[in-house]
């Protein structure tokens, strides 16, 4: 019988380009990786292969060549998603490129198997051209039960996003917009319930028009929320600005019902809502100006554009992207659930239902137990994944869109 | 703390699309497929969270920007393997697609892990094109230390793997060439020690000039084959023939130093070896005009082209491809530590030599042990990849292509 007799993840020598680094607890963790891949099923001796590989499997392989639907039940592809990017806007850090962003692959495939029972497969892609990586994911589809786009620069991920939904018949994801826009939705119902409003009577405005500002915008519309206006480093986005490149140009036709033209600080004069999603910082006399029990959800990491304490003064309800504050804005609320729903049903897609669906379990994960300090349950609350896992799978089925 | 509470390769119902699959134990196994992801690191609450995800991620992102050799110190790159295909050659089931070759590549990954330590990916492409299929792994590699082509059909496989090796500064190793080559002269070597002979006085005569029998050809010549003849359905590759593609055409050019130009049955007159990649038939008649003490490898799955009884009234060592013979050539024997070895030294390329000293660690390992029913080590056998991975990471710096 044989052992794991070889292991390249730590034989060998450490070679002196690594000298320089620091042996701080961040690095001593990521030696070797983050992850690896493990057999499910006995590999111990001839009997074994002659069931996992040949000539047994040959049996399994004739039988999707029958019925390709089979490959669903007896491949690991049904629950196995390739986390795609080109490393273009990674994290903070911006265009460092595919090696560089590994890292954050491995660490968002961890978080799909340890939140959703989803095995993720890091794709980095030595490509930027938007025809190229359309190309190349819909090459590697046969492999995966669906696609998460991650820290794909805006506009290009928009247009990936769209073309890839076109071609392919599994579930495609671009996590920095809808894994964003689905736990911020789910905030925004809460502290609307925790203080008495509909969602309706709300006016939010949005600092960022990127990937999170645009899926935002998006569904809180779709939810029933009153009135949104995005802005970008040159104010709000309106109609009859001649700087629009065509996302933004359509994000203007469908947001920004008040009319507004001038800048951040002008729009949130009244506004019930601030979403931070651009990295820069808002001065403490224009949260002054907004209206009486507004909600601050200051997501940036790692500074927040309103810092907590001073959002505190003027706010009913603070959030931020940070674990060491109260009410995390945290996208792991939502994609481990969203995937493992639709892979459970084989959705084909990952529709707006399921999206809202998924806003609105989250948010009833901690229903019962509202306060300003709690309108969004914990990343490691217990009950999250599998309630955004239901909902998304009865909406898939609602939607027309499960295989089973 | 979060513990695994959503699985969607048990949950959810078995649709009726499986109903008529008999629950014979190759399905029962390959249920819900053979493989998955497993976390290596902690991410059990925030703390564990903020050094294998944000805000800790950030820094070894940063340092991999600043120089990318440190990916293969801190992400599983440098011990994960692409298993890639397009499904046109599959076992011996032919042009089966993309999908339905899963259940092979899956069991691939498991051998690799199970062997070798490697961590396998199945990548299972939806093209054929060969600058497609090129152009395809090329932007993946960043997501990988190596990549395995697998089950490609012949001639084009040879294109795929030569332009892949001049694009990429990793391992690129189409398996079903050079696997089945190394662990052939493997057992050829013991044969001949067994029985006293020098490889330059044998000649052999390989049945099946596609990937199999190419790879075979070369590297018994490297090794000092005295000669070497291929043939096809229509008898020898040889220059005078008009209808040899380019790979057969350069095949011809270096093999049958003898000049024969017949049938196999021909060929096999006196010869001292036969080597069977075909899966033809060849028939007693023939077998017995060869050489006396000749070697008689018999490769074809699940039907010999020679039956070991057959062989044995005319042959001094049989060898074939299946678990249930004495002297099984199974790739098995040399993938995973010839990957192993490779991704150690985090060799560049895997190179002729590295390939010639796989094969004599292979064979070294039952050196003192040989018998005519043992020139060549079970899968099983414990030493074998240990052995393998060391010479071919010996072999690699020795050839000036290992980076540590």
């Amino acid at each position: 019988m044989a052992t794991e007799t070889v292991n390249p993840r730590t034989d060998g020598d450490i070679g002196s380009d690594t000298d320089d680094i620091p042996l701080d607890p961040v690095f001593a963790l990521h030696r070797g990786g983050k992850m690896e891949i493990s057999a499910t099923v006995p590999v111990r001796d001839a009997a074994d292969l002659s069931l996992a590989y040949t000539p047994g499997v040959a049996e399994v392989c004739t039988a999707i060549a029958d019925n390709p639907d089979l490959a669903d039940d007896y491949t690991w592809t049904a629950q196995a998603v390739a986390v795609v990017t080109d490393g273009t806007a990674v994290l903070g850090l911006g265009d460092i490129g595919p090696r560089a962003s590994l890292p954050v692959m491995e660490g968002k495939a961890i978080l799909f198997k340890q939140f959703g029972g989803v095995d993720a497969v890091p794709i980095a892609l030595d490509c930027r051209d938007v025809d190229e990586i359309v190309e190349t994911v819909v090459r590697l589809a046969p492999s995966f039960g669906g696609v998460n786009l991650e820290d794909i620069s805006a506009p290009r991920c928009f247009e990936i996003e769209r073309r890839l939904k076109e071609r392919l018949d599994i579930p495609v994801f671009h996590d920095d917009q809808h894994g964003t826009a689905v736990v911020t939705l789910a905030a925004l119902r809460n502290a609307a319930t925790l203080t008495g409003r509909r969602l309706a009577d709300l006016r939010a405005v949005i600092s960022g028009a990127g990937a999170a500002g645009v899926a935002i915008a998006k569904i809180l519309l779709e939810a029933g929320v009153g009135d949104v206006a995005v802005t970008d480093r040159k104010g709000v986005v309106h109609a009859g600005r001649d700087d629009l490149n065509p996302v933004k140009r359509e994000l203007a036709s469908y947001t920004n019902r008040a009319g507004l033209t001038g800048s951040l600080a002008s729009a949130l004069a009244g506004a019930d809502v601030f979403v931070g999603v651009s990295g820069g910082t808002v001065p403490e006399s224009a949260v002054a100006t907004m209206a009486k029990g507004a909600f601050v959800f200051a997501m940036a990491n790692p500074t927040p554009e309103i810092h907590p304490d001073v959002a505190h003064r003027y706010a009913a309800v603070v959030a931020t992207g940070r674990s060491d504050f109260p009410n995390q804005i945290n996208n792991v609320l939502a994609f481990p659930g969203i995937f493992a729903g639709a892979l459970q049903v084989r959705a084909t897609a990952i529709t707006e239902g399921m999206k809202l669906a998924a806003a609105a379990a989250l948010a009833g994960v901690v229903a019962d137990e509202l306060s300003a300090d709690r309108v969004i349950p914990s990343p490691f609350d217990p009950r999250v994944a599998p309630a955004v896992t239901a909902a998304v799978a009865a909406a898939a089925r609602a939607e027309g869109v499960a295989r089973r």
